[in-house]
């Protein structure tokens, strides 16, 4: 096959290892993976916009909030926002600079969420960027079955990769919607499986109260914790949007103050497509995105202060001749940076994503990715949503994708590493220079044998052999060498450890929910 | 078919123009693509060494230039250098930090090429950014013939490509080797179809006295200028590297010295494979790259003062298992970036490359080709080699490659349009957020339509359609599509306007010389 770069395991790689529990070395599928840990991006970010240009966005989302005013479709939060003083006018709420830079001041620059191993412990904050899996794609896509609806089996082929891969740092949201599971139930299901099949960080849908009170209740039991225990620091997270332009909706209000009074982190996003939810112009659709995001991270550090936030983009631009999301653009690239500027000025952590708007893995699929890509590692985000697995503007989660863009991630990762940038006397390497002269070569000198394991990106979907070796392999292209990568993880994958009683009485609550019916499904 | 978007003409957008000449309107065919410009990178570098770690990369090069020297196969340039001072021991050249420094500083920072249309005048320099077509692989490939050797039918395909796209602004080396024309006389044929099909800055190959003199004397008649003339401002260039480590070989130098006399430009390229012919580290491997580059511009400054030219970097890394180059890599992408720092310590324009290892045009080449794209605009490089077209380490020419990285390329030009980061007013929108409120959309509000058509990047080889539409089209792929686009292109091409009598100059010169024999091959 083409892939033996990919599924041979190369004993001399010093950067083996973190796969335990990942890989069962008795079939023969091996995936030299680099191990487990937070990148941590040494760049300075790249600001488009001026200092008079963040405040020229800052001056106007305080105009927004302040003149124009957010509907919040929650009587609580109305209340809420009442009580701290704002201007409410039915679901219509104006708030002042000097409130919104109060209470925004009042969250934690950066915090730690520890989900039931820790040492899958994750910091969001800083110059650290976690990668999370595709989330909520209704459909999946593979070279063999193409696009069909997304089911429970999928479901958990995706977590297994999830849990796989190291450069995967959290289990977000679905990474396909699995419709043969009745939605009452479907969050019991999906929680079960999420945490026996990983021990990472995970994520609850702020999609009605039994739902997200279910999902730190069993995130609660996986961890082995007390009530006080749980509440006493961050142990999974919920991602909420608002409906731009101007509007939060009752549910993911809902959900947000339930995470944020137990101390449960809340990542704000709005989703503000330029030309259609927001302006056609990408600092007013950046605007109008500060604007909703920091109305509803106000109400969250009145309700619960100093609970943990972040700030979400998800700013893109349509295609004007169709009106449909594009994704992966310049002008996303541009508004994601942007962005960026905005919540360092705010001290919020950032959430970006790695998106496209191809329909397939191929070429286009990973221009527009890398461009996704590289302007969230740009603007330092410091949560990247869907960073494998996504296609068709978010309508599928491609396996094939996945293990591609886990390439992209973990090339990524090593481009933060210092060892690619360093400068040490040793670096500079003036002695192997004096000694190999003018007619010899590096192979074989000391500076390089001693280093030469290590030195470089090792590539897991990439073929790196010439033409001819790579067809007289069979000519396997990146699709398929991509799928023979996700077969294997998916067919060898051995889940995580987890205490026999924990298990059970996970399996207990999800059967005593199921017996009461679950979640209403008629929000 | 699937790419209507790519060959429909939209009225309706401002971006279109800067066609003329380019696609014969009767036959159906019509790309919208970006019109010409020097696109202006407006972003700070990205700086992954200090101010420190420059000096130690500095102080690295002048150790070697000082203490161990660069060889030199030339004795024209032995003679020079010795007449400058320099220790000159056989072909061993040392020179001292003062002479390097004094000859660099007469170096320009910034300069401009005119070829014979004046109106495809390239800035070479600043924060100007030019990208040149692929160049010297000695095959092609496409999705219908595969890879096969460079002949001469595809050598003229590439160079309609390369007159065709507005945002590839130099018609560089070869983009394939014709084998079928004999070496002798091989440029002489390649140059007369690359001045004929396109107006744009050609280069030089400095591979032997005959071939500089006779391209320099072809770039003169076409573009109908006295020896005068052509002298006294650049209207070509060459590049030539160095044979790593630590030699420059007899015809480069040959040609470079050629050049520069005459005023014309010379980029000097060390290739410095980590591993292979440089360290293993990447400040290595860019350490022993400056020294050799600089040793080269110290030479040519001696020899003609002021002369323009730049210092490239081809610093990459090889893969370990197999020896073989990798590009497009992270290590890459810091080696550029840190070259790009030192450009800038020495006030040289810099020269970069769109790279990659892949085979085909697949998911991986654009990974691959999006880090060695996006390296170069963080490194502010200010031309782009290789910039569409390459494939397999530079062993393989693609049209279809050609026509996705001109993708890329036009992103990168709308990524730098100031529109897509200004913050003015009517940028923030707020009217716009004011008028449309809580309830409504942007498509149809005035602040839209006053903008639509191009608020946004219109892509050429894209497919921004959602998958059924897409799949009912055929699911064409990006290839398939990119394949249409080049074809079209090929089979429209309308040549550029020549003058005939500056034709019939050019044809009797390649007649006269071609019974001359030529030039000699045995070099």
């Amino acid at each position: 096959m083409a892939n033996d770069s990919a599924t041979t395991a190369r004993k001399t790689n010093r950067r083996a290892g973190g796969r335990s529990g990942n890989a069962r070395r008795t079939t023969g599928f091996h995936l030299e993976q680099m191990p487990w840990r937070i990148p941590v991006n040494p760049d300075r970010p790249t600001e488009p916009v001026d200092t008079e240009g963040v405040q020229a966005i800052h001056k106007g989302a305080m105009h927004i909030l302040e003149n124009i005013g957010i509907e919040f479709l929650n009587d609580e939060a109305l209340t809420i926002l009442k009580d701290a003083g704002c201007r409410v006018t039915g679901n219509n709420v104006r708030m002042g600079e000097d409130f919104v830079m109060e209470m925004v001041a009042r969250a934690p620059t950066e915090f730690t969420i520890t989900p039931r191993n820790p040492d899958r412990a994750v910091t969001i904050g800083g110059k650290h960027m976690v990668f999370v899996n595709v989330s909520s794609p209704p459909n999946s896509w593979d070279i063999h079955r193409g696009k069909r609806s997304g089911d429970f089996e999928t479901f958990k082929d995706f977590m297994k990769l999830t849990q796989f891969f190291n450069c995967i740092h959290i289990a977000g949201g679905y990474p396909v919607e699995p419709i043969d599971i009745h939605p009452s139930v479907r969050h019991l299901d999906c929680l079960f499986e999420k945490l026996t099949l990983t021990d990472k960080t995970c994520h609850a849908y702020s999609l009605g109260r039994e739902r997200v009170e279910d999902v730190m209740e069993m995130v609660r039991i996986a961890g082995g914790l007390s009530d006080d225990e749980f509440n006493a620091a961050p142990r999974m997270y919920t991602n909420i949007n608002s409906v731009s332009p101007l509007k939060h909706d009752f549910p993911m209000i809902d959900g947000a103050l339930r995470l944020a009074r137990r101390g449960q982190p809340v990542m704000v996003t709005p989703f503000t497509l330029a030309g259609a939810m927001a302006p056609v112009t990408m600092s007013g659709a950046v605007t109008l995105s500060i604007a909703e995001g920091l109305a509803a991270i106000a109400l969250l550090q009145y309700a619960a202060p100093g609970c943990p936030v972040g700030i979400g983009t998800f700013t893109s631009n349509v295609d004007m001749r169709s009106g449909a999301p594009a994704f992966g653009t310049p002008e996303y690239m541009r508004a994601t940076q942007i962005t960026g500027q905005l919540a360092r000025f705010y001290g919020l952590p950032l959430r970006s994503s790695g998106v496209c708007t191809a329909n397939i893995p191929d070429a286009q699929a990973m221009w527009e990715t890398s461009n996704s890509l590289w302007a969230a590692v740009q603007s330092g985000t410091n949560m990247v949503y869907h960073a494998a697995g996504w296609l068709e503007g978010g309508l599928i989660a491609s396996p094939e994708k996945f293990v591609m863009d886990c390439e992209v991630l973990q090339m990524i990762q090593r481009y933060f590493e210092p060892a690619t940038f360093a400068t040490t006397p040793e670096d500079i390497a003036l002695s192997a220079i004096t000694e190999v002269g003018p007619n010899g070569h590096y192979f074989g000198c000391a500076h390089t044998q001693a280093r030469y394991t290590d030195a470089f990106y090792s590539p897991i979907a990439s073929d790196w052999r010439n033409y001819e070796a790579w067809e007289a392999d069979g000519a396997v292209d990146t699709p398929e060498r991509a799928h023979r990568i996700y077969r294997g993880i998916v067919d060898n994958f051995e889940p995580p450890t987890m205490d026999e009683s924990i298990r059970e009485e996970l399996a207990d609550y999800v059967a005593r929910r199921k017996a009461e019916g679950g979640a209403p499904t008629d929000f």
